[in-house]
């Protein structure tokens, strides 16, 4: 046999070193031995079944791709770059181990429906992954939420103090993210659970495959129903990733909060010593590396998108060699998400709240000037544009006597709008102000531990 | 009054013109005047309702907005840019019209949740508007695939013909795409039908306002659950354009597709004078300029993408005033994605296929050699590989003698392989090709029938 | 003249709408008016120089085009869709003006060597534009570095007080950063001040054209070496693109520091009330909004590159109509950056720096650690690395105790490592420490000044 | 010695496994391991001659240097992840070689600077191997020019033959875009090629350290002007791969071309066997897979360039651990395009060009159209307008007939144009039309000539 083993009795010449360099992928296909080996056991399976190949030739061939499945789970499989890819190394070693039958397997089957479905099925269960990982991310969320549900923060527009919130309400806030994220996961999960093995190179197949049952014993919901599509289709690698990205965007939000609020000058939360690092000439450092490389890995997966995006741009159909180069973005993508979100949820489950800090700081800044325009407009009936224009002047007042608003005199109250009483004062106290957000969503304790309550129960 | 209208009594300064310039956006976002309203409407009829405030006063501002709404009909409603946005605008406007009680409109609202419903409010627009777009054109390309379910043409992978396939088919495989991409737009038109009203600033408020009674008159599915998530949160924007790049791939695929096959080398198609262009030099062209700009889209929409997960990287919750930078790339995706739509469906409907041209060069090049290997396999019952090195044999002896492979003799066949009789020259005209390709999803005439079908139905 | 007046005889219907709608570009390409009237002046004065029309004929031309210059600056020129672009709204202009001559101006010239023409101007002028607003920015941050050449502040790695510096030195690093965008953008400049002109449709011409003289003319070094590159060629798009991708990353981190500058937490510098925004419901904010909008604009020029990249990628040569869909990531990008830019200077110009919570800061968290481990290894001998861990040690004590590092006693300095003497005092401080930082490039009050007088002399 | 092995006596707990799994980086930075020796040679050949550590200490640490130098050769060396990163595992290896004197290494030096000089120099090294495979690829492109410098092909516009071309000038164009590409990376290595060692920590150092001595050693031209910006700067990192993203962009032009001209419908070039792959089922295809992995890898490259721009964007002085993640991008860009050129090498160098086919082409579609239209304009003085619209009704007229331009008869001529002559057939070849284009840059053959002449030379 020559060197040209893979593509018959054509060729005269053998692939060039540059061409072996540039084409063979088994560096990184590798990764889905195991979906290669499921796709080949269902396939074999469906061949028998139907008569296509022998029952015998079917069980002689699945006896062999239960000993490659051995050498893959002890390490001892030969990976010969030689074969190009996962396929053809598969391929190799069951040919090594049971003969020229080996050859059958390949018969109502190419390499580009094999690898729709290996890649399908690996990406498959990469969503199940980041699922949980998101899950138990959520899961430490809440218990923050639960233990904070009165902890009293600044809650910031602009990075200025706005009105006060609960660092509860805070962290439910990206438990409703990372719920959305989940459910564009779990619809990518929907879209991409067809089978494209039985499209064959391109047209479907003469052999008369069941795909149907292919499709039944690998997962997947239905065989595609379009044979140019199933292997020219590279949609669900592209929409996971998206996903992905914008998941990374959210923990991009919470990293920036972390790496903020554990500066010395915000110190509303600090982590502990096993996820920070230490620098090799600054001693005192607690640096929220973490925290830091969670931020950075956001670049990491917009460029994935970007990569795959481009690559597919002005494809003709159906399969062209370019396809091949969608690997590497997604498992780049797939393992900088995993890691964040085990590093983010080591830091969400461990973070320590520094609650004086935070209700000090949200007390500071005028923060309940909201709610003192609430009060005009409630009890005195101002119209809410004229209600802001009384507490922008007593904001003034108060900024330029060096005070907070409830430090203010009645009297001094009263210079601007005469009809202020000092039942006012309930509203200007922090505490009060985050107990009277009550509307659906808002920020009040009681609110909050309703939402806490729902996602303990959904989270089960 | 002073200049600065808007922010109350305490900034001694008017903002410079070069914060005008860069803060303002009333050039941009007078595109969601009619969201503005429908939203303020949805407001003002709460807080009438709810008693929040008076039922009068509340009559009075619904009446304001509905002169507004005629005035932005009619084109009279005077934007102004010293109103910096369109909230602003229609608010100084109704006080123009209604006097001091327009200032209670704003009552337990905030411009952040304000702008957030009404962007809401137009993306599930503009979903619906591609959703239509995209079902015209699916059923552009199931008319030609109804009247093309057996024209035969090379089925191409890597542009090289590899096995006939019909254009029927070949049309259905994007049918599936848009479908998915369907998919893709209704999924995410779920995701964001949730209200942010009445988040108010970013804690919720204390008046008794009733989210569910808003979030139902606005036909969202229900109130958000998290204020801070409600005003912080533009998932729904980045979802959509991450949905319109997957589609515009898909349109670059086929335009590139239309630009191939109108060039004089292909000649599969050809575009009515009235979607082409000639030139001011080379007055014999025929250039598919609506294709190549179908194709460039692509490009503005990834950049869309990518501007709006960049922007979003790293804030800080709740309002950051980098979030107003979204406008500009959602509504440029939109747009560059409807004119795609609309010009990729009027090629797709007038397109001319020239059904010689495609059938005989999908009988050059040996395109059925597939099927003479799966004869070996099927008749002989060599496995696979066996089979397919056979076949190469058998081309290389054909190409070396300029003849297509059911040009060589018998003896010439069997004097590779020696049990081939006759019977083998059935399987080897593209006709009985593509007929016998009856698999699942499979390119033969009868199962691409079924599936027009299929769609001619499910697109009523 | 019928109404397909662009396309000569030859074309039996008339474009549709939607072609109109797709292909039409004047909305967008008559910002480079200008730069089409400078072109087709010197491709004019060419072609009577050369003869190749007669001098009259050119005459006539040149002083047609100089009533269309007047009508640009009066705003009289009638803009007309129907004429599809900027050239051909021009030329049809012109034969309204001087008659049948007008069709001479098209000798030996071609749209795309024309547009490619116009583009380069136009990218030309916009590089010049941002060069100048860089070197105001630059300036303002020299003003800045002047004032603060020994104003103390912390020197943050991960947000943590490090080591002090100074806000001098700070300003500094950013003036080094827009350097090299400056350097960037001089190089593309370079790059692209070659002449398209003359290479027509793609081949060149019979004509005897004279390209130097175009080239001398438009202020280009030379003609470009090869016609179809000529007319090919975006990468002076780009290329601008990338390097103001670069420009708003820097200032993305400029904007960011100035955010998180202006919080109530860190306070270490506050903006004039012109350049900050109030709140419609919190009175009492100072929202950093210029900060925020150019931090957030760095999406839409990342966006503007990967459009430009995307649409080129996979183009055969030489000009396709992808190409129209250059223009609007370009000007984006440069309305963007230039906007930018201004607000930017606007901004560092007016800050207003709080020296003493600067340098408070600067003296917490032992951020002297370095000075003490660099006295030991200096004074003691110690090698670096047990320095370091001695140093550790301190700190530890320190903080266990509540004190800063020169709070510690003698005793307690002996206690850890029993050569220390009192003279490591003088090392303690944030002064000496910033003093002592002497080395090249350094942050010692004296290398700032040294700098800041490089720079003032360079941008003069 | 602890687990804590790093970063001295302070910290309680040892990074958890999550911490060690996302902080280190040893698997990628191994890669600039032998930069990381080159930069510690110099500096500790600095720190021996400026005193600041003794000359023996200094020859001590040399002679350690070397024999890792040596264990980096013969593969020995321990790499060992619990050391995180390259520099402290080549410092700890130095420790065991030479004992406690390998900690003055470290004096006035830090991980931030260090990392800054590494990764210069690998860059820089990467652009230098860029230059070479940029060069090779001209050559070979020459190489073809100079073979086919009067072949003649369709030279296109929207894949429209528009005008007869050369291919050797086809082939000029790219080698004009690659002097492009070279000309942005040898402007990227000048404004990289200063030396960040030194600026210690981010606020330089109290020891007299010699920085131009250390720029000087390393092959730098200065050192960099400001400590902090040397430490948070990734400028050369991002300009690279943005230079890398618009060469990969030409790429993938040429690429796109070469799959198109393979296509058994153009059939314009062929590539040698072992420069493409059949197919496991279609044994008759020669697949151009180099090409379209070329052409694919633009997007893996575009993303690397998104991924920095992420990356950095927002990001405070100094150094944040974020920036740690620019390696693999980088990396992964320059790998990419390093392939990429080596088999667009391959590919241009073997290329078999099929002149008869692209003549007939060139011929066909009226494509001497514009020859025509300049004749009218040269010879009879119409101007160029109405030249165009004669010229319509007669490629009109011809394509009714279905005869080419220079088949229609002198009387069919004229019954469009009364005064055409016979000699107007001299302009109808496409010989003629191409040797006519001489205006500069043009496609005539002695323009070619000329220019394959000033690339010989340039390229020696």
């Amino acid at each position: 046999m020559n060197k040209n083993k893979m593509w018959g009795g054509r060729f005269g010449a053998s692939p060039s070193e540059i061409m072996q360099e540039i084409n063979a992928s088994i560096e990184t296909d590798r990764r889905f031995a195991a979906q290669d080996l499921e796709g080949s056991r269902a396939h074999a399976d469906m061949l028998g079944a139907t008569g296509i190949i022998s029952r015998e030739d079917a069980d002689q061939i699945l006896s062999g791709l239960n000993t490659i499945a051995s050498e893959f789970a002890d390490g001892s499989f030969p990976f010969r770059v030689e074969f190009e890819d996962i396929h053809l190394n598969v391929e190799a070693r069951l040919r090594e181990l049971i003969g020229p039958v080996a050859g059958r397997l390949h018969t109502g089957r190419s390499r580009n429906d094999q690898v729709a479905t290996d890649f399908r099925l690996w990406v498959r269960d990469a969503i199940d992954r980041l699922d949980q990982g998101l899950r138990a991310l959520q899961s430490a969320l809440v218990g923050q939420a639960d233990q904070n549900a009165d902890t009293i923060m600044p809650g910031f527009t602009h990075l200025q103090s706005a009105q006060p919130v609960t660092f509860g309400h805070h962290c439910l806030a990206y438990v409703e993210m990372f719920a959305r994220d989940r459910g564009r996961l779990a619809d990518a999960r929907k879209r991409l659970n067809e089978s494209p093995l039985g499209a064959a190179a391109l047209a479907g197949t003469s052999f008369p495959v069941d795909r149907t049952q292919t499709a039944k014993t690998l997962g997947f919901d239905r065989p595609m129903a379009n044979s140019l599509d199933a292997v020219s289709d590279r949609d669900f690698a592209i929409e996971t990733v998206t996903a992905a990205a914008l998941c990374a965007m959210h923990l991009s939000r919470l990293a920036e909060e972390i790496v903020v609020w554990c500066s010395a000058q915000f110190d509303f939360v600090s982590l502990p010593d096993d996820l920070t690092t230490g620098s090799s000439i600054m001693p005192q450092k607690r640096n929220p590396d973490a925290a830091e490389l969670v931020r950075a890995k956001t670049g990491r997966i917009n460029g994935a998108a970007i990569a795959l995006l481009t690559m597919m741009k002005g494809l003709p159909l159906a399969y062209s060699k370019d396809m091949q180069e969608d690997k590497q973005p997604v498992f780049d993508a797939v393992d900088s998400l995993e890691l964040s979100l085990t590093a983010m949820t080591a830091m969400i489950s461990s973070l320590q709240v520094r609650k004086d800090t935070m209700q000090q700081a949200a007390a500071q800044g005028f923060s309940t000037a909201t709610d003192l325009a609430d009060w005009l407009v409630r009890v005195l009936k101002l119209p809410f544009r004229d209600a802001h224009h009384t507490t922008g002047a007593l904001v003034a007042m108060a900024e330029k006597q060096g005070v907070q608003l409830d430090e203010l005199t009645l009297e001094q109250l009263q210079s601007v709008e005469s009809r202020i009483t000092k039942d006012i004062y309930s509203v200007l106290s922090v505490e009060n102000s985050v107990k009277s957000r009550v509307s659906a969503g808002g920020t009040a304790p009681e609110r909050v531990r309703e939402q806490v309550a729902f996602w303990q129960n959904a989270l089960k």
